[in-house]
C-alpha cells in the first residue's frame, strides 16, 4: 500500500510549517516539489522523511529535510557504486532536536522510541544528539538512522551525489522511491 | 597592509548580526572562528567576505557567507588541480539580495557598483540577481564575482572541496589568505 494523494498533500503542508518555523525560505517551485518519502511502509507519522533537494549534480548535493515529531528515517547505508566510494554526508540541525544513531559503542539508554513491530530493523545504537547549529559528518557506507525529538526537526544535508535508489535499508521491505495512489 | 585585530573583530560582529537577521543558528565555536577575508586589499567595506565553513572534506564542502551592504567578493575562478576538475559551487541566497556576475552575454545596465580604481579587475558582466530562496550553480573554472544589495546578504555555498589558496583572482594584487596585524 502507498500514500494517497491527500496523505501526500497533508504531509507537504506539515513539512512547510516546520520549514517556516525554522525560517527556511523556499521558492514556490521547491514547495510544490517537496518530496514525501514513506519508504513504502505506510506508517508516515512513525517512519518517513520530507525532503527538498536544492542541488544534486555528479559531484555534490544539498538537501533540506523535515522530520515530524518522533518521525524516524529508517536505518540504511550508502554503498560504493561502480568503484566510487559511497555517499558522504553531513547532517546539520537547524530546528528542533535530532537523535542520530551510527555504528559504534551502543548508548545504554537511547532517547529514540522504536516503532512497534519494526524493532528488528534497527541494529546500530551509538547515539548523537544534535541541537540547532550542531552537525555530524558520516563516513560512506556507515549504517545510520535518525529520529526527531517531540517538536519535529529541520536538518540540512551537505553531501556527495545522492543516489537514493541505491541506498541499502536494513528493513528489506522498504521501497525508497515513493508510490502515490 | 592588513586588517587590524579591531577591524577583524568588528567585522565578525557585523557578520554575526546579519546571520542573526537571517535566522542562521551557529555554535559559539563557529562564531569564534568566523573568517573575515579582506583579500589583502584593506578596503573591507568595499571588497571582502565573511565566512563560516561548516564542513570541508576531500569530497564536499558547505559554507555560510555574509556580504555587508554593497560589499563585493572580487572576480575569481576555481581551476583544475592535479588533474581534478575545479570547484563546482552553488550559491543560495538566504537573506538580502545578491548580484552575481558570470561569464556570458554582458548585461547592459548592471546593478552592481564597482569600487573606484578597481574597475579593470572586473571582466565578466552577465548578471544574475538572487533573492532569498533563489540559487545558482556555477561550473568549475568559470570567472565570477558578486556584490550584496543595500541591506547586505547571507549566502549558503554548497560545493566540492574548497581550496581557497588555489583560487585565481583577476586582480593580481589579491592575497586570498588574510593577514591580521
Amino acid at each position: 500500500m502507498s500514500l494517497t494523494k491527500k496523505q501526500y498533500d497533508d504531509a507537504q503542508q506539515r513539512a512547510l510549517e516546520l520549514f517556516y518555523k525554522a525560517s527556511i525560505i523556499l521558492t514556490n517551485q521547491e514547495k510544490a516539489n517537496l518530496e514525501v518519502a514513506d519508504f513504502g511502509l505506510n506508517k508516515l507519522n512513525e517512519m518517513g522523511l520530507e525532503i527538498i533537494t536544492y542541488v544534486n549534480t555528479e559531484r555534490c548535493c544539498a538537501k533540506e529535510m523535515v522530520l515530524f515529531s518522533k518521525q524516524i528515517c529508517p536505518e540504511h547505508c550508502h554503498p560504493s557504486i561502480d568503484g566510487n566510494p559511497g555517499k558522504e554526508e553531513t547532517f546539520r540541525c537547524r530546528y528542533g532536536e535530532v537523535y542520530l544513531y551510527v555504528e559504534g559503542a551502543p548508548t545504554s539508554k537511547i532517547k529514540a522510541i522504536l516503532p512497534q513491530g519494526h524493532e528488528k530493523w534497527f541494529t546500530v545504537f551509538h547515539e548523537l544528539i544534535l541541537h540547532p547549529g550542531e552537525q555530524y559528518t558520516l563516513s560512506p557506507n556507515t549504517l545510520h538512522w535518525f529520529q526527531a525529538g517531540p517538536n519535529g526537526a529541520v536538518v540540512s544535508e551537505f553531501s556527495t551525489k545522492s543516489r537514493d535508489e541505491s541506498d541499502i535499508f536494513t528493513d528489506l521491505g522498504i521501497k525508497r522511491i515513493p508510490e502515490i495512489q
